[in-house]
């Protein structure tokens, strides 16, 4: 039987501000991706975003960022390896508190916007992240986008970890992801997206957009909440998948 | 034979801005408190502060923090009992992982500045304190003001606790610290500094400015290192107690 | 004829969190007071406000904060006067600026959240605020609560003032607002909310609580617009204000 | 007869943290940079330093930055050129308020670390800078690197530009700076420092490290006086510089 992991970004609140369907999306994902205070979620939505995941019994995982609130991390930083070896480890420590005090697990971490991607393409950087991870704790699975630098800085030290693909986004030759600047490069049909992920799935295989078949491994797919309509997008890509016998749990 | 722990404030820098003369204090001190974010200390900072830390082998401590870094922490603010709640366990959190990473243990948490002077005041917020200590790890010790609200309330709840004194701080009659807007407020002269720690400890009592004597129990005394002047002083005061054959360790 | 000034707090936004129906609510008040960046606000934010603002032709008005970004400026810090004074003379200059490369002119300020109720009451806090508007340009006009100490200081100096009353809050015989903790703090019927505003208008007087009637004065009215409960509420006072033959204009 | 403006960091202290010899230094040059809060340099920290550059009569421009304190501005982020407009109209707003209050005048804006360099090669980063300096106040003046798309693009739309030379640097060939990781990148002497800009002023020309000859302009050079060291080559630039009868003064 296939199996896959959901995970979705959660607890992206600050202060009076709030964002998200975090409630709905529990229900949906079977992993979760915490903010840890350096892009969004302060202190007080961290604790009550656990409290929510500890009693609903979803995977936990970090979300660290770049130290960048007003730009929600999702502005490239040159921070040096040594210094995002620093703010991974005060962010994921920071959280892996938090869940314990909770009697919960941290089960895993995947970077947040410009450090994900800063990382899928720096090895230097990638080892960084994945150097931290394993200082708290080698049992933590770190998540990366297939077949990035992250991935393979990861297993180099020995650590578990899981490629993410994402549902809504169509692939090149190559195995990336289409820019968002070309105007194919959201799906933003359920059925294909789900299709897309099934063909991952049963061959680890995708089709890129001209029609090539590319190697891709798929452990966790990467889904949306932010608006009503993401929302309904990852509930109908959940639907679909458990009708086609897919296993969805976490790693 | 006498005994008593010795602590310091440290990692009080902040990016390219320096403070303190850590390397000097931690020969000096048994104990340290370490700034975790919120007045001083960034990620990197508190990492090479931990690395020295665990390296020399002094008792490492969280020092949480209102979030203010202008203000250093010293300003009060009205954060709720469950606010003061969710800043110091995510505070405490950091510092323990990044402590672990490095194969140390945390040991204590003081409060800093203006967090531990309300919670010297409010029982509300002491517990508020109290409570995310001990979900972090019930065996920490809570340093806190002798005679505070933060000691009975950490009591209440079963944490074990260090009553810190002020060797430069002369004492009220009904034990308060002298206003430091009293001219009498600080005690500029070592050895003065030095009696005064030497009668607590021996008789946990203190000599009040008017006369009385007051009880008072000293556990761990305080020492501030931020100046050439400071530091002499604490070097003095360590001086004093070993030739008076006071035993200087962590609880 | 009476007229009145009706004021909404507005770029409240930071980042990727949105907050607030600015839009709408610019066609509903007369002034507005826009965020600094210390409780909201940022400078792409500010600029946004005030680009739309300068557009409709409404008074822009300052809203400086504590700095506090997290708990929204709500939260009482113990600022000097003199620190006070400065972060006022810094975030009022930043928006002055802003407003004049939009060829607009800053019309007011009125201190926000807890700076606002600090300012009320503390004659020391209240003239540093009124010190630095004065410094920024003497012709500003500083919004306050009505019969407060923010209001005296600045006309001490010789500052224009804007005393302020609230349409969905009851009164106490002293003059105060009732206290939000009380049940019958807030008016949740517009039409009771617009007999109370004309009674002020038309009296100087406001019947408290108790039946009491006590003197106070109304310059412009606190409306606010963050939910659209909120803002279906500011549209109702002010269309029952006009059918008043309230005039409804900036002072 | 020759002359130069020379030119300084100034107010880059922040909170309890001091930061450089801002006094000493006020001595030396005939221009400052003052930092605006996004890299250094608080509300109070601002105020302070105009008061004293008001007093002493030096021109004083402001020094706006990325927003990383931790960083101290000198990590590239990768703002878009709209948001590089935003921060910079915020932060030089700021200080303009802050110089006037006080009875002086903002006469020109230097770029900080990482904005400076990103400005010097981006002609649509510069271009954001150099519009919303001109939206302030056209007859402000932008420093900028020597043969930089700052410059160029600041003199586009008719901005008064300031080029900058450094004293302590060798320069390329192609009129670049030696990158610092090479050995030759400093010039550690300071009779050395002083002919090459003897050089560039009488001539508009540099001798490259390969012993070519540059064109290069030189309207102001940039001192540093952050260590001791640093405010010693500073005074012993100026007084070779008045030895050599080239008359320091702002532009």
């Amino acid at each position: 039987m296939l199996k896959v992991d959901l995970n979705c970004d959660m607890g992206e609140s600050f202060g009076a501000w709030t964002l998200g369907n975090d409630a709905a999306l529990m229900e949906v994902v079977s992993s979760i991706n915490v903010a840890c205070g350096f892009h969004a979620g302060d202190a007080t939505v961290m604790r009550q975003t656990v409290e929510t995941a500890v009693a609903k019994n979803v995977a936990i995982g970090a979300h660290p960022s770049f130290p960048d609130l007003q730009g929600f991390g999702r502005r490239e930083m040159s921070l040096s390896p040594k210094e995002i070896f620093d703010v991974t480890l005060y962010q994921v420590s920071a959280l892996q508190g938090i869940i314990r005090a909770h009697g919960g697990k941290l089960h895993h971490v995947k970077p947040h916007g410009a450090l994900y991607n800063s990382a899928a393409k720096s090895a230097e950087k990638a080892a960084a992240i994945a150097c931290a991870v394993k200082m708290v704790d080698q049992d933590l699975i770190l998540y990366g986008l297939s077949g990035s630098a992250l991935i393979s800085e990861a297993e180099k030290i020995g650590l578990r970890t899981a490629s993410e693909v994402f549902a809504d986004r169509t692939y090149q030759a190559d195995g990336s992801l289409t820019s968002r600047a070309q105007p194919n490069a959201l799906i933003e049909d359920a059925q294909t997206a789900v299709a897309q992920v099934l063909e991952i799935l049963a061959a680890n295989m995708v089709t890129a957009t001209n029609g090539t078949k590319v190697q891709l491994k798929a452990e966790t797919i990467c889904l949306h909440g932010d608006s009503i309509h993401a929302l309904r997008f990852a509930q109908a890509i959940r639907e679909s998948l458990s009708r086609n016998d897919v296993l969805i749990e976490p790693l």
